[in-house]
């Protein structure tokens, strides 16, 4: 069957043997990622990056995957080396950046944005983050994660935790992972609870969904603890901030000798303490890795 | 014969010859511009991008065009990125960059900054904007359209609309267009007309020039519109600029069922309302596009 | 033999047959630096640069240098386009941009960082500048400058000019110098000396070690001037600064008929007299070229 869409925009568009392609692709793409084996794949192709917000690390694995297949990346990586400081639309930018390209990756601070340049322009657009919205490559590897370490998705126990209420990372997740029948614990303060349509839309699918306020709770049953992090910023009371952040800090004391691993979309403040780096509970860094041969499975299934 | 020049500094150095040369030779690179065929040509080939002002447009283009032959880019995308922060001349830098590669790029805001570094060191050097002074790249892209989409240019009529008396592109492409005996028609408000001494270079010529404040009176006996930016800044009265706006400002309902086309060498703010977008008089993406393959012609011609 | 390190962090790290075997290797790289030869030796590999601090020389001239070898390049060029803003350690930016590259280059302004970043990941770490600490790659081309004009370093004459005491590219060539038994002399304004525990490891390998305030006192007894930038903001008093700069400023009558080589790790400011660049004595551009085939020895020893 192979891929069929022509844009990764949101990952619900995806159905699931999209997903599976992808993750299949991805392990034959990890000799080439390693630079255990060389690939001439995408050589002259063009990917355009055009990054109004800075992402080191998004930005950075696209360009690694892009060159390992052989291919080339133009772009710029913040909205200041952009023409939109000369009044420029967004819709001609992507125009502009589409002559040049075989294919587009954007991160932009407004939602649908990606989706919108994508109607306009013939090429693929890949969205690497729309402000609230989504960011559905990190999605895959988040999957691609999963699967690599317990070799299956199917039937795992992932507890979600930090900030679920405004976390476009964790939203995305749990509908990746209601695919693959994933039961779900949503860890988080009160005022941080993952949205009832959320909850709602898992259940309409006979999710098992459980949701808590304490790590402890769920630390022993889960197989997976994805962190994700508090901001200051979401609390008006700075006090009450800070009491929440020690609560869902993992650290490695809590760790040791538990059957969990630890997952993170990076990058980690303080919510990992980093005595947590060096115990083999720690895949956050493994986790980055993948987010190299996903998306070298992905610039291969969407440039002709 | 093939191309002459070592250096690419101003339209004005270019013979008719040399013009049409670079103009064929785009012709050979479209397909591979399109990605449709691959080269290797300039492969191991490096593109020091001096960019002293951002340029978007500019410098994705060149790097595009270097890239789809094979070559690979090197540099910095504005002054700030620069060692100019720690005191270091022009001269310096460029034969600093022109240790690293094969031919320089530049972008400044000093009038002859390309042709100073090109007095200085040993590789080509191709100006992409040096203030008010030339954009000669521009102009062989502008040729390049019309030639195209006539399927020659000799003996068009051509519309130069807007700021005819500050913007550098239209000075540029009406030396060159009156090597092909173009008609010319120059429409701008009276504040903004083309130069006394373009106008009397132009005659001497025995081009056909002819000026006026309004588009309406050219639109039956044109072959192109070509549009170019009126900035607020050059008008005292904000007033007088919101009147003049309007009566430059290009739109659907203007051009409808006429046989002209509109170009424009972006970006565009809103001088060309965005209903022509869709219309097939709209070509100015085309046009964007068209600067890739000119491009990889003066790479290939420049790069030994 | 080859090259026994796994790392590059400071010019003390190097034995003599280590610095020996680059200088070996960076000669049969010059016809790739100068493109007369290509090589793909480093195909499909990738460089990661991690620039704190901006550096148009060291980071273009590591640019050329893996690209020349038919190797990508991807990172950051200042601290702003980092993750650090968003409150990433330097530690957790390491390990993610190791998962990306086959060795890594940093530019930090912290003494250490890139020693502390080597222990942290597994590929190799190259320093290109650690604030007032080392750039040992620096050390290397000056070195190769010397080898290649005069067909060897041993019992060379060498002044090094400047500001001594808070310059770290004298610090490094001194002791590189003192492997290969250069005599030096070493001129500086009383206030910007030499380190007196420099001096004293230097006579304690029996190196002949001089010092003057006086540059006419050395200039006929020398091979070698090299010299240094001393900056405005060591002085407390800017008349002492003036009085001071103009006695270390090198211009043409001074080297006039003079058997001496002028030497500079650039930018320079006005320390070297523009007359002189168009002198036989004027070494410090050919010195920044060789800046290339010295990184791709480098690079070629370390990346596997």
């Amino acid at each position: 069957m192979g891929f069929q869409l022509e844009n990764v925009i949101s990952i619900k568009d995806f159905t699931k043997e999209d997903i599976e392609f992808i993750l299949k692709e991805a392990e034959k793409m990890e000799p080439i990622a390693r630079s255990q084996k060389t690939s001439k794949i995408l050589s002259s192709k063009i990917l355009g990056m055009m990054f109004y917000e800075p992402s080191t690390r998004t930005r950075l694995s696209f360009e690694a995957a892009m060159k390992r297949l052989g291919g080339s990346v133009i772009g710029f990586s913040e909205a200041a080396e952009s023409s939109a400081a000369k009044g420029e639309t967004l819709a001609d930018a992507a125009r502009v950046v589409a002559c040049y390209a075989d294919a587009i990756v954007i991160r932009h601070n407004a939602e649908g944005a990606a989706r919108y340049i994508s109607d306009i322009i013939d090429i693929p657009v890949i969205n690497a983050g729309d402000g609230a919205g989504q960011h559905p490559t990190q999605t895959l590897l988040d999957l691609y994660t999963m699967k690599r370490i317990f070799n299956g998705i199917e039937g795992l126990k992932v507890a979600l935790i930090g900030d679920l209420k405004y976390g476009r990372t964790v939203h995305s997740l749990a509908y990746a992972l209601a695919m693959f029948n994933v039961d779900m614990i949503f860890v988080s303060p009160k005022e941080l609870k993952m949205p009832r349509d959320i909850i709602h839309d898992l259940k309409e699918q006979s999710i098992s969904v459980h949701e808590t306020t304490r790590i402890a709770e769920v630390i022993d049953d889960v197989d997976v603890l994805y962190v994700t992090r508090i901001q200051k910023e979401r609390f008006p009371d700075p006090e009450e901030y800070s009491k929440i952040k020690g609560a869902y800090r993992i650290d490695g004391k809590m760790l040791n000798g538990k059957d969990v691993i630890v997952m993170h979309p990076l990058p980690r403040v303080d919510e990992i303490s980093v005595d947590v780096d060096t115990m083999p509970q720690c895949k956050y860094f493994q986790q980055a890795f993948y987010g190299v041969p996903v998306r070298m499975a992905l610039l291969k299934a969407l440039i002709k």
